[in-house]
């Protein structure tokens, strides 16, 4: 059975004093009133972790009772970052099963009311517990991506930050736009460059921030203006370190594939798109994961201005996590009423697209590893493809990296990547520097030093040696006399040899 | 699209030293072996809260990498203690809708691990916000929902301690029978009567332990020798204090509606069920929530031994949450597991039953506020009424109590029922009496008195005076001293009045 939107809500995210639960009621009071539904055969409840950001279990069943809807079934589900799409995923196949007409897709986080340091140790429980054990965050995986990219494409350090700056001014100019938004004014190169480091390279302005909101989305069987015709959905592995690529996410890949197969839509027929923005690495690596762009070629696009507003395929319209905010649980969803807004023409003046009759959202679940994309089309649009279609889009899935291989407590590796992370969780010394190391049998490694505070002191490429302290992985540079020992024990041919 | 079942895994249920994605994993390593696969569309992952049972999140991607099945859709689904249903009710639409083919819902907790008042905070923020400040427990409410009933179907206290001894005596006889279960032994009498207090009337053989376990089940859209016929999922308040009846729940009652009209059956086709025994009134409930017996007369079938393994309607063949044991994310698919095992014959010796060819599943959500349903039979059985089927099942559903009335911050009221806690959450005084106490305008609110230590000085229907003491609500006993100042201010005709 084919699924419609029929209505749509969304709270103006940001801090606010109200609990969650009324502003979930808030945006699904929107989405109702749209619709004009007073009733729905069921809600499905997306929210992270209410369990530690609010003290709540049974959440699916306070907010049905908090809206009045006692009676009907409510679910809760969740897929870590993504879970306002994997909401909306599960409603979908409700209501495609035949099973029910009316679905009611509900997702929030309430997120301010902490400590950053405690809010940053619960987002973190969503990294593998290996790698969480060094004190890596979100933002410090996201910081060794960029700092992979860079050097898989040959970018300077200082072209890099370029690049980053861009994707935040472009958001915030978007978001400045929006509403919806949290952050409404756009800023300069001298704001993200005056914003200070929250783990190298990776500035307060390329990580979105910490929000409250709600977003709510109704689907039913009954043809609407707006349709959904294409859901992918794949997961990765839990551990970053455990995957063959650190420049491209496979579960946006496989996702991807899978939604344009459904739609019997490519890439070039997308007309914009919401790219899950947590960093803004992650908006240059969704671009290029999702067939926009070439791999590597995502940046080029953004500096030519093909993702801004006035662009060929304008890229966050609605200025995205990164200044929309990113209530962990809700921004899936989010994603997905902006592309209704900008189907119907209702994004309004100056953010909204000329072409607008195919939207495409990815939504990010954890450090990549449990990733949605959804397509929403307009109903009254002219499809001239469909018979015979054939897919454009072939997506390299890069796999192959050994994790099974028993692992040395010391050694000589090469530093594939790393960060020095400024805002480790609560509980870890700061800043400490974070990489990851690949040794000569192709495993690679997480490792630490808090004792590298300088990024220059470190690069890219070069061999150093590891040992392990306290059950955790430390790296170090070589020095001079570590290549006098290796000379003298005869594994280096001199010690000048690098 | 039909949905049927093609393979089943359990795990010992008990305590495990393994970790929870280690017991999921053995679980769904049976069904999919069962099933022979090695491959399927997608993981609906029910579990109830891993944030604070194991402090993890972004769980589903942990178990999709656990099993070596990176890549395909993981989702987490969580409806409070009804969870592992909620799991298999989204797997279940997923196939239905034709987008999928093989799912597997998988479904677990591990709990054994900390210690029992931190586990019993961390199950009690299932309960309402305004209750759960009284140091209410799941138990708590239990025992005062069995005091209710007793009062209202005129049962002495010590006719209910025998219908609560036989619930548990028969479970625990028949989880003896099964290899799964927690508890392996026959109980008599005598082992419930010597067993501590847990919440008055509620001793430890009323409650399900504490445990460790993992369900699987995986969902086919091609026909098997098992077919899901019904299902149904309906909300109640999340306050019990907010609900017209406490001796039974709108959520069994509006999911037995639903699950009953899907497979055009009623309630005397059911040949057995599992029904949620967290407690052991639940079990007499629930019978009758589910048309089985008239409401008031559930403790009657059991004495009668209808719902023994050889009566003609067996509850809990497998032994019940109280036996088999409760990993609370788990026990809504191990329910279905057990009706799998009975409907292939497969139960083994001296548990499976005879005539076992339409079995159902009933599942709590927190306290009876999110609760399932679901109904499995043979697909080989021959039907016989499905031209002009006409329902049979028309419960009452009680609504109507009025929750918006102002609540004054002190007066007098009838204590509707009540309990003594004994083992309340960790940071709460114990032993604590916890009451109803029904106000002349038809509010009810909740109270507390630490002072009541033996319920004997306590009797339901009895005026009892209440006020407010650090924002909570407490009751004391009306003493002749109220009486005598009653009468000056002319409240009472007479001092003896009561």
């Amino acid at each position: 059975m084919d699924v419609y939107i029929s209505g749509v809500g969304l709270t103006k995210f940001g801090k606010s004093k109200e609990s969650l639960e009324r502003i979930m009621a808030e945006a699904a009071g929107l989405a109702l009133k749209e619709a004009q539904l007073e009733k729905v055969d069921a809600i499905f409840i997306g929210v992270m972790n209410v369990e530690e950001f609010v003290g709540n279990s049974n959440f699916a069943t306070l907010l049905a009772d908090t809206m009045g809807l006692t009676g009907i079934p409510s679910t809760r589900v969740e897929t870590a970052s993504s879970t306002g799409a994997g909401a909306f995923e599960t409603g979908f196949y409700a209501v495609a099963s035949g099973h029910m007409k009316n679905v009611l897709v509900l997702a929030g986080e309430k997120m301010t009311h902490l400590p950053t340091s405690k809010t940053t140790r619960i987002l973190s429980e969503v990294i593998d517990r290996t790698e969480r054990r060094y004190g890596a965050t979100m933002p410090a995986f996201a910081a060794m991506i960029a700092q992979r990219y860079a050097q898989e494409y040959k970018l300077s350090s200082s072209k890099l930050e370029e690049i980053l700056a861009q994707v935040a001014m472009k958001n915030h100019y978007n978001g400045s736009l929006n509403p919806y938004a949290q952050f409404r004014k756009p800023i300069t190169r001298e704001d993200y460059l005056g914003s200070q480091i929250i783990s190298y390279p990776l500035r307060l302005y390329d990580c979105a921030p910490i929000t409250d909101g709600a977003a709510a989305l109704l689907l039913t069987s009954e043809p609407t203006s707006i349709k959904v015709t294409g859901i992918g959905h794949a997961t990765d592995t839990l551990a970053v370190s455990h995957r063959a690529s650190l420049t491209s996410f496979n579960s946006t890949k496989e996702a991807a594939k899978k939604a344009y197969r459904m739609a019997q839509l490519n890439p070039s027929e997308i007309h914009f798109a919401e790219v899950h923005d947590a960093f803004t690495p992650f908006e240059i690596i969704g671009t290029e994961d999702l067939g926009f762009f070439a791999p590597g070629e995502g940046w080029k696009a953004l500096e030519e201005k093909v993702t801004h507003l006035q662009g060929r395929l304008p890229i966050n319209p609605s200025g995205g996590l990164k200044s929309r905010g990113h209530p962990v649980g809700a921004s899936g969803l989010a994603q997905l009423v902006e592309i209704v807004f900008q189907l119907r023409g209702e994004a309004g003046e100056g953010r909204q697209l000329e072409k607008a009759e195919v939207g495409l959202a990815q939504s990010i679940g954890g450090l990549g590893n449990n990733n949605f994309v959804i397509i929403l089309e307009r109903s009254d649009r002219k499809r001239r493809y469909v018979e015979g279609w054939r897919p454009a889009y072939q997506p390299e899935i890069k796999t192959g990296l050994r994790t099974n291989l028993p692992q040395p407590s010391e050694g000589v590796g090469t530093l594939e990547t790393f960060t020095i992370l400024h805002h480790p969780p609560e509980g870890f010394l700061s800043p400490i520097a974070l990489g990851f190391i690949t040794l000569q049998e192709g495993i690679r490694i997480m490792a630490c030093n808090p004792e590298y505070k300088n990024p220059k002191s470190l690069k890219i490429g070069k061999k150093v040696l590891f040992n392990t302290r306290e059950g955790l992985y430390v790296f170090r540079k070589i020095t001079l006399w570590d290549r006098l020992k290796f000379w003298i024990k005869g594994e280096l041919k001199s010690p000048r040899q690098r």
